[in-house]
């Protein structure tokens, strides 16, 4: 039974995952590719559908200058969760696949590392042994990965390793893994007034430094959970160091308080896979007004990966139960989609 | 002996205040105003003199193309004080005001106030009492006042207040009482491709309601101190509860802390007024390339008030000492600034 890290405490935590995923595949995408494309389609990759049609209908209402669904456009915020909504999470989170390379890195320095859990099990492979170390060890795996360098010096860790790290399936860079048809609706929204906001359970420090130059989602922006910091100034040099202890956890019921602490309004658009966007989705569309929720529903063992209910990543329950009576578009991914990365298209 | 809060807890501390401010007045802004203004001048309320050129300077540096100063629109990113350095602060916080009032609205639901410290001390205006209460009486002010409702009640709380309160000794809404000079800054920085954001040591959910009507700077640009929130459904409405806890003290060290949460990134132009503001200063004009810090220095006690070193409201003293040798600007309201609000031009 494979074990891989899910996220919690902002980061990440262990668990025993099922093999409810189907396999991956770089094949690619379908000959359909543009066949469904108008001029000046804004969303080319997507197939025609209600999904598609959801999407242009709820932009054109709040667009539409002297109605009562026009909403200005300083109130256009939508919100976007990532792993799994903007980019791929399988089979492992980006950003697990970072702690595990980053404790490898590291272990030249920790010699006591090759005879200490959870280190030992990380060095070695041994999944089983790191999940046994349960919340503690995963508090000391953060501590020696996030931890201790400033907020400079992370950046620029994070930057080296983005940019040399591949996908262990698809042998690409991660940042080539987003979703192209969310890119457009990613460009549809801003082309429409709409201020475009990341809020994820990964780590905010984790993602700002390539979120702009991939998505045009610039730091500010960018709301995911977060450690804590210190200002100190050290032959007078400031910096920000980062600190061994959690300061929000950006998921499930944390996601309104992140929006709420970051912007400070209610979006009034959210899209997201699973149900750590549960909250994040109940709290844009309850409100009044004109509101939009999306579920991109991973359909696609092919193309992509299949799984929902029984997935420990992306775990898909309460958001499909209840989809329909809150009114949210979920997304089949095998059918709404033409393709799924940039390079497919 | 008079007695007010100053800030801390991200809100408000009460502390013994010297008299070292001169008068309020309203009366109108001099002669002057507007004689230096010429055509096409983006800041027609500042005298000619080292500070208005020292902005004007930057920010033809920072946006001339092809040079090695140049900096990109995405990187211009500039942080505001608010208290004292857009509006005024003087004779009390505007918070502070608010908070009195608060207690006096809220008072016919807890008769036991009468007999209660800190309360009792807000309620027959016996400051010195209020004090005698310490932090513990600070925290139980806060919750009663702050804390308890929920994210769009309190917005509603403040709004309604807002539109009502008048400023002790001008007599005027507290809204209007912002600084013309610094007002025409943020415009010339917006029109130069600048982000502008308000770094605070208030409550970031005080400022949010009226920021963007007021100075143009929307909710998610406003960084503030915060308590704490949690998210929570009751029968089937979703609401953010305000906790009697703080989460973010958005001061002197922790200003720097505020803007790497929300931005993400070093700003690269900061204005304050106090020494609540020193980290912010020095964190932003320390990293290399071109970095703007500036200093608004309160010296019109004919117009506004004077005060610096001696005043336990905008206190003053390493800003003064340290600017020269940080290169920061420092602005002699007096002699640097035309007129002081919107409605004495």
């Amino acid at each position: 039974m494979p074990v891989v890290m899910t996220k919690s405490l902002g980061v990440v935590v262990l668990a025993v995952v099922t093999s409810a995923c189907g396999p991956a595949t770089d094949r690619p995408a379908n000959a359909a590719v543009s066949s469904n494309a108008q001029p000046g389609d804004a969303l080319p990759s997507w197939n025609e559908g209600p999904a598609k049609r959801a999407i242009l209908d709820f932009v054109r209402r709040v667009t539409r200058e002297g109605t009562t669904d026009f909403v200005p456009p300083s109130g256009r915020i939508a919100v976007f969760d990532n792993d799994g909504t903007l980019w791929a999470e399988q089979p492992m989170y980006v950003q697990l696949a970072f702690v595990l390379d980053r404790v490898k890195a590291l272990a030249p320095q920790h010699p006591e590392w090759k005879q200490k859990q959870p280190f030992k099990g990380v060095l070695e492979g041994d999944h089983q042994a790191v999940a046994a170390t349960g919340e503690q060890g995963i508090l000391e795996i953060i501590a020696a990965t996030h931890a201790g360098n400033t907020t400079d010096e992370f950046t620029k860790v994070v930057s080296d390793w983005l940019g040399s790290a591949k996908h262990p399936t698809l042998g690409r860079p991660y940042t080539e893994l987003v979703y192209q048809p969310m890119l457009e609706v990613l460009d549809y929204l801003r082309a429409n007034g709409f201020k475009t906001f990341i809020v994820s359970g990964g780590g905010v420090e984790f993602m700002r430094p390539w979120t702009e130059r991939v998505y045009g989602i610039p730091p500010e922006q960018v709301i995911g959970s977060r450690i804590r910091m210190r200002y100190e100034v050290k032959d007078g040099n400031p910096a920000l160091r980062r600190l061994a202890g959690v300061d929000l956890v950006d998921d499930k019921a944390g996601k309104p308080v992140g929006i709420q602490q970051a912007i400070g309004r209610r979006p009034i658009a959210a899209f997201g896979n699973s149900d750590g966007d549960f909250e994040m989705l109940e709290w844009t569309t309850s409100a009044s007004g004109p509101r939009f929720g999306l579920i991109v529903h991973h359909t696609d063992a092919a193309r992509e990966w299949a799984y929902d209910r029984a997935s420990h990543i992306g775990t898909l329950i309460r958001g499909l139960d209840e989809a329909g009576r809150n009114g949210w578009t979920v997304v089949d991914m095998r059918e709404d989609w033409k393709v799924i990365y940039p390079w497919q298209k």
